[in-house]
């Protein structure tokens, strides 16, 4: 899989002239997509058969500060992936320094706002369990 | 009617350690959903009945820099009040000095995407035109 | 100390129509900066000495959404607080129900990028202790 | 000159289900950045000799909503380019339609906070004359 860039935008950085910690959380989502994009598995296709897929739990240790014009790069591998949730990692590097980590994990809900198994996707649940075991 | 305060935020500052200048279109929008409520009638009421509001136009003019902690007031009049469109104007002060000024337009749609006229809903009309000739 | 209360804006929410995951951490600095204010220990005040202080990790939980116009309730303690950085904890609320925790670590950096441990103000120091401790 | 791309983000929409209107304000930031650096100027540059380059207006009119994960490409073009002060114009556009068109206006602050004119960079100000006659 091919990592995402992101190069930090001026309206990203804040007061102490760095990247505002919040953004990367942003990244993340950023990252998340377009490695479901690069699965085969687009989020979007999954919001048209009226699954959302809300973040349950997210984290981010920073590591280096950044700023504007700086270009990160989010690697993004799949941690956990169980029936009922998926945990993501992210690895964020300026020039091939870490300079933030993360974690997010996410569920399926249907449109009665109860939980939907992933296997209800059985070919997005295959491909998560091949990306888990690389 | 009663001025919108805004605390700007660490997050809403930027590297050249000053509010950046996308926020105050924000602003603009938390003085207008209170300018709003404070009528009489909050948007989440129009939401409620199907009515989408969008912007169709905005625009701010920079007077003076803020940044955190700065408080800025924001005061709400009507420009312009015709069938299909509103103008609204927003004045912005810390401690007394106009920091930015802001013009936004607004109409209303309904469920199919078509423009709804506000005498489809006389009180809020009645309101506005009141508004307008302060 | 008395909770900080955001009340969700319409440029918060997101496609899912529920305020987007990111700003919660934007909710926790804004509840941050204000509990440093009740504390007696404005943040500005240490950036005019000189002090940055950075984020070093961050979390969040998402119990349940929230979105606009609702007002979220953030409490704010002090779960750690040891001579080079300390850890917050965070409990929003909406109507008396818990929709997400948090916590956020931070230390101390003087102007040449080196951490300065917080007895160097023992007020502020013993003020954090005090708050630990309750 | 390239148009800038910027793919929809899914916290840059909104309740609505549409890109935030504040948005566009900051794809427009992007844009510039972008031609700036094409143009052989990037901002970083001007920023590392002390120079400051706030925006003292903004402007945009909607056309057609965008969402996620919709493509714009945003073309920028110089208006107006005077000793003091120079305005941009923007056509941001999905898919061969206009969904917006802003404009900027944008001067040169040097370290004591004074107007710096643009002819004391003159290969910039030569450059931007050349936009302006395009």
């Amino acid at each position: 899989m091919r990592p995402y860039l992101h190069k930090v935008q001026y309206y990203e950085t804040d007061k102490m002239q760095l990247t505002h910690h919040s953004n990367y959380i942003r990244f993340m989502e950023e990252a998340r997509i377009d490695f479901f994009e690069q699965l085969g598995f687009p989020y979007h296709r999954f919001e048209a058969e009226g699954i959302l897929s809300p973040v349950v739990r997210v984290g981010c240790d920073y590591k280096k500060p950044t700023t504007y014009p700086d270009i990160i790069s989010v690697s993004v591998s799949v941690a956990e992936c169980k029936k009922l949730k998926f945990v993501l990692e992210y690895t964020m590097q300026v020039d091939g320094a870490v300079v933030a980590t993360g974690t997010s994990t996410h569920c399926f809900l249907g449109k009665d706002g109860r939980p939907v198994p992933f296997t209800a996707f059985p070919e997005f649940y295959s491909a998560m369990q091949k990306e888990l075991n690389k």
